[in-house]
């Protein structure tokens, strides 16, 4: 289907044929958010007890999340990651947690959904660790950033 | 770590102890929406081609992950789930898709995490499939709609 | 839909609802077999040579895939077997290996799945370690033998 | 041991050393059949309801199972593959379901194990999906199709 | 064979049946240690820069690790783990960390692979974010400290 | 940090980027041991039962965990292996089992992980096998024996 290149000419879903593309370096970055709210925010960027694993754990979710990107989008192509990080940036004005992900690759493919899963399942993580004290927190603003390599050049956001 | 039922007293990362707990009826609704824009969402809704893959295999996606939870979240339980569905609503006036993810367990500990992981992975394949269209779509909303069962009672949003 | 439990009522895929389902004792039994042709039988039941790796690894690798069923078939129900043998049965007369599967669980839904999954990857490691040898192998006959437990009864076939 | 390539001189599993064979283009095409009676065959193919999801969870559960490929099978090595296809056609003659799936590859190890799992996989989905409506279907002609790149030449059945 | 619970009369191996045996609260504790010579040893523990991480990575690896321990090991059946922790404590006179995992279950079976399974991973994750510094680390002493509950009764090592 | 290649300048956990290192052939073997008793020992090795099961069922093990490591192992790039061999050689003065593991690779990173993760659940899958006859065996002297390929040369312990 025009368009759709995990759909067949039938509209069947297909792993699209990626056996001739080039080998290039290829690059994205992902983000998103997590709103916490103030009570949560603060444990976590403000507390005096050690604080770090929230975040520590989020981001080693996350990197191991891209990783499990083709076992989880079925179209995916498997790839092999050549680098992957993750950051986050506190918001205080909106209580929020902004994640970054990067991934790399010397391959066939682009990257994006490994770096688009890596945001989604780092802040799925975040909020598994707060959720006891805020139920209401909000996932959003998931997009991709960048993306470079591959016949579709440099995309910036 | 008062608040942290995932953090030990020393600030650790550490499974919570549900020995104890326990073994009710749990239910989890969760959400979340994409926004695909308008190309992307006439061609899903729209087409005269044979659509139903793309949301068919969103589906799939997100009912396989919610059985990968403890997989991909670190302090989750594993648990078995006795009922999941997930279902997409059209949002034609913002070009959106939205994604309601429910599920079931008989058991020791809430399911929101399986439900909001449905949604978040049932939305990244849509992402996925329609990303050489538009490469600007956007994931967000992803929140818990409802949760019963267990001690912390019956939540609506 | 009328007959199919996991489709709802609109056709879509829907992992179904067994919360309420009582938890018995249930077995299944399910059985396949690979036609290797004379040279492979003859190489895995008669050779001189230590065999016992073909068996033991098809073995090894029916029983671990009876625990990934869930992971495989997208509506299958995470649980818990509490027992699974897998067995090899020579056939000389058509040159053929039968694989035998057994699974037993207690809860709330049947093993069936399970039984045909091992049996199902334990003919396919057979399949593996032999291709270079024969490539026209054949693997067939996978159905389920006998079931009980849950209210549908005994099934014998 | 002799043929065995999965075997060493001690007849002991191996996962075979493929370091230095060349990176080629390889292809495989392996199929399998679902025998489901008239019952289940007329629900998915002939009824008014939206019998879709049947065949399209199938496809989708197939395609991700050959990404599982060196998951399932113990000596397969791990790969990347380039293009994946499922196919289902209709035996109406048999009451019978057909499975085709083709796997791609640029790179040093056939890929027909990968299309089997997927084959096996997916007629076991429709198995999964349809055994409330009948316990005697039964899978078989698993087998492989064609083979081409790689030493061993170009193989059709 | 006597004595060899995983393998049947004829030597074969097979997953133990648990079915009857009674559901009761299971706790195991398992330690080990990996020697990280001088040089590791103070960047992990003396060092002035941010140094969680080590730790931090190495204790959720572990955590998640025990939930996956069923899908290493081929004979241990599939469990839902109540709570897992994993601890580090510097053994400085010999520029080692000891880890210590515990694993609860309210179940059929015993929890110690899942335990041992545990400090496995986090003593390796450790030597993978050390390996550049040093080369000769050792992992040792891993075995079981404490398990209790099921008819085997209590064992402290 | 100077020294920590798996942490940013930050401290935190990053999967490195190779994406510019050579593709070399890279191999690595590790060792690793378990003294599991007279008892457990002879039983293995002297017994008249077929004993061939513990260790052909390690060895499996041991070769499908070195295809997961990086899904352990949380800033292990994933890799494709060519070649794996898990052996073992009987200590009796001790009482012991020895396991080596050899991983082979063409490609931009080392396999020193998967080679000791191969080890390490070879081992506790002899653990698992034999826990019921003892439960006072040990694993030790788990480490890298020899590296070649990549920049950092050749070593040999």
């Amino acid at each position: 289907m025009a368009g759709f290149t995990h759909l067949d000419e039938n509209g069947k879903a297909v792993m699209v044929d990626v056996t001739d593309k080039d080998v290039t370096e290829r690059i994205a970055v992902a983000e998103g958010r997590i709103v916490v709210g103030e009570e949560v925010f603060r444990a976590i960027y403000e507390g005096t007890a050690p604080k770090g694993d929230v975040l520590a754990c989020a981001r080693v979710a996350g990197i191991m999340a891209t990783k499990k990107t083709s076992d989880l989008i079925p179209l995916c192509h498997p790839l092999m990651l050549t680098k992957v990080s993750v950051d986050f940036v506190p918001e205080e004005e909106a209580y929020a947690i902004r994640c970054i992900c990067t991934a790399k690759l010397s391959g066939k493919t682009g990257v994006e959904m490994e770096a688009l899963t890596g945001v989604s399942v780092a802040l799925l993580t975040i909020y598994d660790m707060c959720k006891a004290i805020n139920k209401r927190m909000e996932i959003g603003e998931i997009r991709l950033v960048e993306k470079s390599g591959g016949k579709s050049g440099h995309f910036i956001r």
